[in-house]
């Protein structure tokens, strides 16, 4: 599948630019446009944008430039613009949930499509506006909505990852050990109830069962290891002998 | 509703605890905990929290530092702490999506629930880990995962607003413009057929009718406005005049 582009239009700071080709990169992107850098490109006295890279100069290393926004999206389908401001133009406003959602359909359907961001301080003009196809709001405290640049381009990209992850939402990673079949911790509630009834801990055969289900609830829902079982059993023998 | 704290072990820069500060007010999070900064509270030389807090200085003016991460998860009912390696000890993993849709289920049951953050470098300790209830993973590109640590938070953060947020995903704010009613756009359209009708744009009858569907759906997606629409009329007339 390939992939959105990302375009910073007038970018000001190297340091912005290498950050946003580590989020590009933390978010599986790899395409990266500059439009008019503020400082030229590579940038003329110093080159901050590598020296925030880290990790990330193949995005830098394959960078392309262009002179106008018009240039930078000629060859995309469909873009997204970042914006925290209404306009005048009527023009449709995703979550950006919902644009990595709308990138990807578009994108299964063989488009082509660019994520744009605007420059630090002032954000894109309303001409620049003209070569979007649709906005994105990030639909932060109202208070206090913003974010640099690198940080919107990756809470975007993240959305777009995010999208086509096919990471399990929770997981229970046993490396080594085995988990318990629950003949093994009903075995282990079987010995621990046995030792219990002449302690007198169940204190009248009308509490009894609630109670043999609330301890139930605790150890069955810890999804036990064989291990930890065989742990259980020993605390139980020291505590008994 | 209480909202989950955050609580950042052992931070070594001030400048990525005011960054987190930024992070967590963009996020509308307010309450930021400080395990043994490595500079001290204040810090010691130089307030570079404070410096790049921009803003968001009520988080910092709030900060509450502690010793160890005991005294700090002592009041917590759960936390959840972002972790790059798998571990020994067996322990659920979430996705930050998961994460803030189960911290969201415990908040509203009445819980108190943290988001840890190791120190920049190194990460949690394992001895950190036995203060932590659940682990995020945040599946990023393989073969560059590593994100700094006010970015960490942002995504966690972002991903605790999301889940809690009404925006809706796609809106198109028209402004002081009226939607245009179907009835309108259809009458635009009929005109518009008229007038293609004698100049030989419809080729043949069989055509015709899907013709007209496609040319319905270009203007039908569009939610047109009023005024568009009279743009609309306006361009009409001015071409067969």
């Amino acid at each position: 599948m390939t992939k959105p582009v990302v375009i910073l239009v007038r970018p000001q700071m190297g340091e912005n630019i290498g950050a946003a080709a580590r989020a590009i990169m933390n978010c599986c992107l790899t395409e990266l446009r500059l439009v008019a850098p503020r400082d030229g490109w590579p940038e003329k006295l110093h080159n901050r944008a590598y020296a925030t890279a880290s990790g990330a100069e193949c995005v830098l290393d394959e960078v392309k430039i262009y002179g106008t926004l018009t240039e930078a999206t000629a060859d995309l389908h469909f873009s997204f613009a970042t914006t925290s401001r209404p306009r005048g133009q009527v023009r449709e406003i995703f979550t950006p949930t919902a644009a990595a959602e709308s990138a990807r359909g578009k994108i299964m359907n063989g488009q082509k499509v660019g994520f744009i961001f605007g420059p630090e301080r002032t954000g894109l003009e309303n001409e620049d506006m003209m070569h979007v196809n649709a906005a994105i709001q990030i639909p932060l405290n109202p208070e206090y909505a913003s974010l640099n640049l690198a940080q919107a381009v990756l809470l975007v990209a993240w959305e777009f990852l995010r999208a086509d992850d096919a990471t399990p939402f929770v997981q229970i990673p046993l490396g080594n050990a085995i988990p318990a079949v629950q003949q093994e911790v009903d075995f282990f509630l079987g010995r621990l109830i046995t030792q219990l009834d002449p302690t007198g801990f169940f204190t009248s055969p009308e509490q009894k069962p609630q109670m043999l289900q609330n301890m139930a609830a605790l150890f069955k829902r810890a999804n036990l290891t064989d291990q930890e079982l065989r742990t259980l059993h020993g605390i139980l023998t020291a505590l008994t002998n």
